[in-house]
């Protein structure tokens, strides 16, 4: 089995700041259900439950496989006897926590992910237990990352870097979409991208990204980003097709690496001949909004603000309805908080007003949208710094243009 | 934008048979909230609900993209006005439904994999709804798949067979799982696999499946299934890991693909040189129980009758302890339903009583693991016929046996 691959001091301050945290909201403990939260507090995604109490050890219920559980886990671990016993198991293990108390006592749950009917069997399994939405908690409580965190990042930036390359170097005329995706997965999985990558929202999938060429890449869906594309079927409505590649038109290459369970997202456009002059200022202007964006990025601003003046950018360049997406198909932001998941906070849209931190990182992914002709933008994914920020992605920042034959 | 896909006449069928579960139940409606869902039911996974009343129209509400889901489904689409107003919108909408109680009406919804958050604000936007767990109906209603349906398996099928054939090819000693997989799933990709397979159980993930060797691919892991493998990290902990693949080692190769949402199941085990006798002899017990279970795959049988006898062979073989996993990490089951999603219903496991039907599709995965050796076994994906099953997976059935130089 694989060793334990966290630093056991970094996982000691992610559970105190989980627990100063339940601590201003009154809350007596935490229940960490999914996948990706027991990675981060426990170091390990073996099936089952994690408590932490709003002060002391918390302990890791597992089902599934313990003694998998037992090597990785940074925490105590315990198996989950039964499910229906869960309750009476963590009274057991937590008397401060439930014995003495008349009512019951507030606990924050995963419920942005959890399942309802996996929300309504708990609550029946610990009786003790009043179960609230402890997702913002959760979610802020991740958003900015540690040394270790960072370079995991780095590393799938490198991943991405070169498979971008192989596919730049293999880009062709008549080449679909499917077959240069094809390339980069390739590269990107022998770099050792896991296979997957995380989202947190209902229903939100992600291949390896989007790459999407021409009027295909502007197609509106679902996917919570500024571009879609067209997909290969109904069932999987976005990123590539099988539409070939074609001459001066924008091919937009979106993609992203998991490495040891950390993400990363960058774009850059290219294009087999030129861009026509109306695309070549839209990508300007999205350089623009990064260079802007850039000098916002420093602990103490408010993320909206990010989004609000790439907004007036875009305005000023008169390309406020191709901005992130046309017309009623645009989403609302600039970027996003990125590290176990693709979609982390903090999200540069309007609301969110914690001031930015030294740590975190962020992708912003500016873009627009040109129906029926394409899509330009790039995206970049930067660490807050002490002073200002920097790129961890790798790749040349700069339009690709390939010489049509 | 692409077109609708799947025939108009099967879209209604699968209506009126939802409608007719929904009726026995008792229910006035079903809420549909998960993508494949919405995909089975609508033709098309944009983001929204698809409100399916008991008798008459339903209606898919769409929030995003809009204009996507008009080209794409077979039903009636409206714009989600706004969540708060969901209730208001549907009691205009089906004033037959929630318009004349004076109670909240039964409504049943995938609970089993819409988020607790989302399930608590429904409550509170359709305040005449008593929002109720559908899961079981949901599951149920697909299991018996339409020509159309299995057309597609048998398109993720031929895929699967060229990966395989890809990656046996090249398969020398010494190359890493990690190498092995990624030529794997090139030639899926190449061969319109949609880069993701699609799990219904919570927290449950798959790459492309398990294609792990020696000892790696025996740790056992949380994956729902017989076969872990080492994976890659703590944060990705099955299938492949860069472990280099040795002579007279099992090598299982358990993969997947996705063609247009369908997927299909398929495991071979291969060697560079030799298998032990003790291994040569699970691998050919578990052919015996393939065979066996072919003459039960037919309408009729029980689904838990499978287990139940596989089990007996293995006991009798004397390989229950390794039979589908080892000791506590064992899983229950033979074998599971396949379409949309890889753990579909039927389970072949206790507990499973529901006569197999003409039409369902299934894969039957004995395999049986040997803790810092390895693991054999073979899966096929079957479907079941009017008068027994015919396997739709097709890779020659044989143990792949290179020579070692």
């Amino acid at each position: 089995m694989l060793p334990i691959d966290q630093p056991k001091e970094e996982m000691a301050n992610r559970l105190q700041k989980l627990q100063a945290g339940m601590g201003k909201l009154g809350w007596s403990g935490c229940l960490v259900t999914q996948n990706v939260g027991l990675y981060y507090y426990a170091g390990s995604m073996q099936t089952g439950y994690l408590f932490v109490p709003a002060r002391g050890e918390p302990t890791y219920y597992v089902r599934r496989s313990l003694s998998r559980a037992m090597t990785e886990a940074t925490v105590r671990v315990a198996e989950l006897e039964s499910f229906r016993g869960f309750g009476l198991q963590l009274e057991r293990d937590f008397p401060e926590v439930f014995g003495s108390e008349v009512e019951a006592v507030p606990i924050g749950a995963d419920l942005d992910v959890m399942p309802a009917q996996l929300y309504v069997r708990l609550n029946e399994a610990i009786p003790h237990a009043r179960i609230v939405d402890g997702s913002s908690l959760l979610r802020q409580a991740r958003a900015v990352k540690s040394p270790f965190e960072i370079g995991k990042i780095a590393q799938a930036a490198e991943a991405a870097a070169k498979a971008l390359d192989a596919g730049i170097s293999r880009l062709k005329e008549g080449m679909t979409e499917l077959e240069l995706i094809t390339i980069i997965e390739s590269e990107l999985r022998r770099n050792g991208h896991i296979g997957l990558m995380r989202m947190r929202g209902y229903n939100q999938e992600i291949m390896t990204g989007v790459v999407a060429a021409g009027d295909a890449a502007a197609e509106p869906t679902y996917f919570d980003g500024p571009a879609g594309g067209r997909g290969l079927s109904p069932a999987a409505p976005q990123s590539v097709s099988r539409r070939p590649i074609g001459r001066d038109e924008p091919i937009l290459i979106d993609i992203g690496c998991c490495i040891d369970g950390y993400v990363i997202d960058q774009t850059r456009t290219a294009v087999i001949g030129r861009l026509s002059p109306e695309l070549t200022t839209a990508y300007e202007t999205a350089e623009a909004i990064l260079r802007h964006s850039e000098s916002l990025l420093r602990p103490g601003t408010l993320p909206e603000r990010l989004y609000a003046d790439a907004l007036d950018i875009a305005e000023r360049a008169g390309l406020s309805e191709r901005f992130m997406g046309f017309g009623r198909d645009q989403v609302k932001f600039l970027g996003h908080g990125i590290g176990l998941e693709i979609d982390e906070w903090p999200v540069l849209a309007k609301g969110f007003r914690d001031p930015l931190e030294a740590g975190m990182t962020l992708a912003v992914e500016p873009k627009f949208t040109f129906p029926g002709v394409g899509v330009v933008g790039i995206e970049n994914t930067y660490l807050i710094t002490e002073n200002g920020c920097r790129p961890i992605t790798l790749s040349p920042e700069r339009l690709y243009v390939l010489r049509a034959d």
